[in-house]
């Protein structure tokens, strides 16, 4: 059969049925009764303006209310890119605030007595809350409504370059999704081989750092020697917000690819010492700027120390996406009492070849390399923060820079991102909240005596 | 071992401790660490205030802000009323909206361009958010965070009835509440004789319609032929927000006390044509105001049709609660065509014995006191809402008012408020939608002929 | 409702309904069909006899043949008891060896060449299976029906007593029984407050050691500082086979009341570092003679080892339930040596009484009596077989005679049957084994020193 | 890494080294203390025999007893095929039945008095268990013991083969394994893409008829119109014994290959009103002969008749399996009165080239070919048994030959084996049990009247 794109709304559809509305007259009937174009030239956005202002009457029934919504969810998804753009524009633009309104509640507030302010502030709050929140915050009722609004904030991040006129939608709608996808509410959930394949596939599909190649290489992810959590919502129970990739490892790791060998013998983990947590991501796009991941990996730090009360060190095996792009730039002034080398590797770095020059052993380019990326994570600031984007995730959770690993990483895109270099964020269980709010606070960056006697 | 009176932090402190925290020295030390008067004077106001502060530290990470609000959760579990008071005053007031930010924010929004106006909007209801909001939220992140919230409204509800500068502190949290408590996040669980004992003693506990006398009692309501259904939060597992119980019968139920009669036999599901719902309770009094009822019914309304597709009406065996009292206080024109009675029963009203008089038949009064009751249900209104709290209740959830049941509710509590009488409210599938809107909009109330007939 | 006595085939009937069976007109119809006496006169045996027959057909289905033994069942249930005796009698009579059939087939091994021996040899063993067997087996398929024969079996070892024709079937059913429940199939279960009500109060049924009083008493027994383990059958899935209860707590335990006092402050279980098994049932009289304790105990340590790596003992607290009548009947020369005393504490002994005289101080009667104790433990013995039940049981586990605790259980079954002692045998990891060997083979008891002391 | 050949006692060791069973002093360390010759040479043999004796020594404890059973299996598991054959010919003969117990067990049995006669019955069949049984009953206690027997059985029933020596005991494990493996034990379980990947692996493995090629092949036949249903055993739970594929279509399917289209639109189930059992698979080589299909379709046409009440029929889409060899094969007399025709598609068959013969159209083979398939399926017995597997299995469970489908099964495999014809057998409910029971005592073979005028 064919895979359908997202049919978000059927499980919506079919839980409506019964409800008795004839005016649902089946799954597949809705978009056709309303028989719009999908680029919703003028009439047609005309017929959905109506169709919203249906759905914001306040006569309705809390679950007709609803049930309106998901019409209009069901006509969202048939649109074309043209007809979204228009769609959203209309909500950003006639359903946004009411400035009489907001204005009228100003003068209330600021004319109240002491004893009225708080209700009047609180009514103030309420004239500024735009039209279109009103609207939104129905999905959540909705079937798959949740993962709906999700999806289609990714598209408002999207189309907002182009259309600036969706900025504020994009920003409200991403803080009304920060709300409901509150810390608190997330479950985490181990993930194993016996995880539900609805689940598994998944991960093959976010698997952002190091791409699942197959459900072969997705189970050796998953083997005896290998944990994986996730961060669940209760409203979206088959989809993974974040997801992290564990290995047992005895030591440090150093290469990636050599944990991710299927061929290689599976570790036994009553002798693991270390856990390696190598890959970290994201799943949804659409909650990009609402973070989740530093209570992962302390959740699932505490998870493991209890699983394994032998575990002696928690850290990452880390890319520097930023390595590769920073030595191309900077300034030779900074790379010049380094020795140099020629074209390195496949790196197709000029500024290298000049800096690294030719004649020098491997070891001195290893050596020189090492340091620039030492120097890199824990002296290239933007003001306070690291300017790696992964240094600072980690930094900010609490974690040292711990040891750099030549040729961690040799897939083409480890070579091209961090010149082959990965590097390990150490999680020390007592320091990790007086490094965080040293980080974040003040700038100061955690290092090993190894990472230390590499800067001097 | 003594029962604990709610100990809500027990499990979030365990969990705290393997974060590696040492300012949470254990989780029974911290209060004696604090070492405060549970009536909080002024010197220990002091310090709770400084905690308050170290709360709203901006710099501290989310994990750590986290672990001080259950620290301050903790403290306030420990206190007596007097400080509970002192505690909760000192939030609303001084914890509130910062006037003059919001001033410069009012004065930024209205000399706004037309492009930057959302953002400025944005920023000026920020400014509006009181302090003790942001310090409230941080809770739902602590385990059995959110029950502690829903248990602080409640004393919130009592204590501002004498305290009126709590009143703004519980509008905020009732608002916040309501955020989290959004339908669309709860699961409608059925509850059984195979549910654990732990959600089972919360029916027990909260049951507030007719009473369950013990687990015997309870294991009654779960027979074969009963259904009970609950709301649940995935952030209060155990805790039932809403239930209702349902007894599977043939033809309307008149009786509650045959319905909960533990001698009499088990009716044959197969052959129940009707599902009676003859109890539904709110268990959480720090939601009140937050409504569920409404989609509760509806969800189980749609998992019975389809379980038994043979069940042909959907209705409630109610009580009249408002009934006596009305009885009581209606002036005598109303009641005075209707023959009258002496002292009935044993309900103690003055009035009605006037109305009733003796030397009538016991047939002449029961006719008399249903066409009362009618009366009531159809015709008491205020404004376009009906008196009675029930039949407002099912009556905007699109219910009609079908059989009044004569000696419907023997038991004390049943003849004191509802003269014993009981109601039948029925749910017809293909009308409840169009009944709702029409009683919201114009307080149309649906009504059998059977009940018409007694109406003229 | 009315409580209904077993009603094991409901379930049952209401599955076969689907099946089309015409014949099953109803699960209530069934007995009237059959119209029976209960108690079985000759002409309703008769139509009984006709019904086995049928059961035992080759040509029917097995889907068919199971729907049979259903039918047979509900008719069992309805018997009185004297109709079960002549059911029972004529299973066990009628349907038990074909002599004939054994005969031939011994003829048939006796000559049989050496290739065909095993397969002569399979086919005496299927003539040796009586013809109840194959009958009873078909129950397997039916639901609830092992749980029938469980019970079936406990009716039978009540009646054999009398009635010993019955003894055979008996012996049969113990066997097939046996094979159905091997420790293979057997899963450990974690009974908590968070199992259902449905399992719970089985416990409360069951519970042989220390009677469970009330719900509350049993939400005590569950608390954070107890554990509670069952093996569960998976085809009697809301039945334990047998449950042990454990507290957590520091340093051996020497009474049971302080145990179960519920007013007592729960153990913080971090600081425990003792597992104490406090009580030990069986719950199915059915499964007399097979046994699982010595399985449970070893997988319980396992799992507690495992969750709290601070336990440093695992030990029991167990009654002397055969204390008390041995020493009413020891003769007096084995007790002379040792401080008489007069009436003690509400032991109705005799005996005691010439030996443990007047005049002695409660130390002395003490010293006195947890001599005897140990005397009766460790060196009263049938055979290589400790005398009492309960130190049998734990010695063939691998465990240690540990401690005598004096006052240990003051009820008054505690006081008249071990005189108010407890004992706490002692489980030592990795001497189980051998220590199970050594009792089992040579009757050897392991003995702390403290019992070694007293036996001197 | 290395994907672990069957690594059965993995979980098995580890969870015994908890028992502080020094002897087991690691899983990898077994076999090499062991240090065996996988071809197991006579010396070596004479250790395993010691190894087996200390596995059935009565002194052991059950626990102790199972470890044991548990090293030699997994020394078993490290055996070359000679050794395995040496190893199991030596349970075969030397732990069989002991011949002079029998013997003198019969003696008992025959001077029985009557009382005794049914215990010294019971003693013969105990003396008639082969030494080895009571070996294998041992693995039950083992974790994955069962799956190992099961295992081993698929080993014996292609050894026998060669080594007739081995026929006895595959004869006594078979046995075991029908007890264990007792219908009223299994669970039938739904299986979907919600199910775990490391039960979906195993239908990709096992499915026997259509074979399934990718996840995504799976997941189609896991669609939101498909069912999937397989009996578990408690002991192997992620093992399923056997599975049934089922779509929900319009009408009868008659071609697998539009049933398996992965681009073909998804069914409505809310209008289908059939459901086709596409493929039936065993998917446990070593269970053959215990049969579980019977049950397995009557218990998903419960469930799916329950789960949607408008489904009006219940067949199969089935292969002829025996068809097309059964062409080559029977007299010309039988097919003489049939129009031949030439060389038809790729079927290898001269006899069907010289039956079928050129000049004839396409129509006319179809309905010669139909004609035979009818002819084959309905009159070709063997007795009263239908000589094509598959349909014996349908008939026997009370299936009606309903329909024949041309160019239903155009995969190599269909058109080889089956010439390309595929056949619904239907289950009508209320007529199975009668079907069932006259096929398989009279061979009657239900035909709808389409069938019946095809023999015509």
């Amino acid at each position: 059969m064919q895979t359908q794109p997202a049919n978000l709304f059927e499980r919506a559809f079919k839980k409506l049925v019964p409800y008795g509305l004839e005016a649902v007259a089946g799954r597949r009937a809705v978009p056709d009764i309303m028989g719009l174009d999908p680029d919703l030239p003028e009439v047609d956005l005309g017929r959905v303006r109506e169709w919203v202002d249906n759905c914001l009457d306040a006569h309705a029934g809390q679950v007709e209310a609803r049930n309106r919504a998901a019409m209009l969810g069901r006509m969202y998804l048939n649109l074309s890119q043209v007809g979204k753009v228009r769609f959203l524009g209309m909500l950003a633009e006639e359903y946004g605030i009411d400035d009489a309104g907001v204005e009228q509640a100003i003068s209330s507030w600021q004319s109240a007595l002491n004893g009225e302010r708080a209700r009047k502030a609180h009514q103030l709050r309420k004239a500024l809350e735009p039209a279109h929140n009103r609207l939104l915050k129905q999905f959540t009722g909705v079937p798959s409504g949740v993962k709906f609004l999700v999806d289609m904030r990714e598209e408002l991040l999207g189309l907002k370059q182009e259309h600036s006129e969706l900025e504020s939608l994009e920003a409200d709608l991403k803080e009304l999704l920060a709300t409901w996808f509150d810390v608190g509410l997330l479950q985490m959930e181990e993930i194993s081989w016996n995880s539900s394949a609805a689940l598994l596939e998944k991960l093959i599909a976010y698997e952002a750092v190091h791409e699942i190649q197959s459900w072969s290489d997705l189970k050796n992810r998953l083997d005896s020697d290998r944990r994986c959590f996730a961060f669940i919502h209760p409203n979206m129970p088959d989809e993974p917000l974040i997801f992290v990739e564990v290995a047992l490892v005895s030591g440090l790791a150093g290469s990636v690819q050599k944990l991710l060998d299927e061929d290689a013998p599976t570790q036994d983990i009553d002798s693991a010492d270390t856990a390696i947590f190598y890959s970290i991501s994201n799943a949804q796009p659409g909650l990009a700027g609402i973070s989740f991941g530093n209570f992962l990996i302390k959740e699932v730090v505490k998870k493991l120390s209890r699983e394994f009360p032998h575990l002696k060190q928690f850290a990452t095996l880390s890319p520097i996406p930023g390595f590769a792009r920073w030595l191309e730039n900077c300034p030779a002034a900074q790379l010049c009492e380094l020795p140099g080398g020629e074209q390195w590797l496949s790196l197709p770095s000029p500024r290298v070849v000049s800096v690294i020059e030719a004649n020098e052993s491997m070891d001195v380019r290893q050596e020189a390399l090492t340091k620039l990326a030492a120097a890199y994570l824990c002296q290239c600031k933007k003001g306070t923060r690291a300017q790696d984007p992964v240094a600072h995730f980690h930094l900010s959770n609490g974690a040292k820079v711990a040891r750099l690993n030549w040729m961690g990483d040799v897939s083409q895109k480890g070579l091209k991102q961090s010149a082959g270099l990965m590097v390990n964020y150490l999680y020390e269980l007592p320091k990790i909240e007086q490094r965080s709010e040293q980080y974040t606070s003040e700038g100061v960056i955690s290092q090993s005596s190894a990472i230390k006697k590499l800067l001097k």
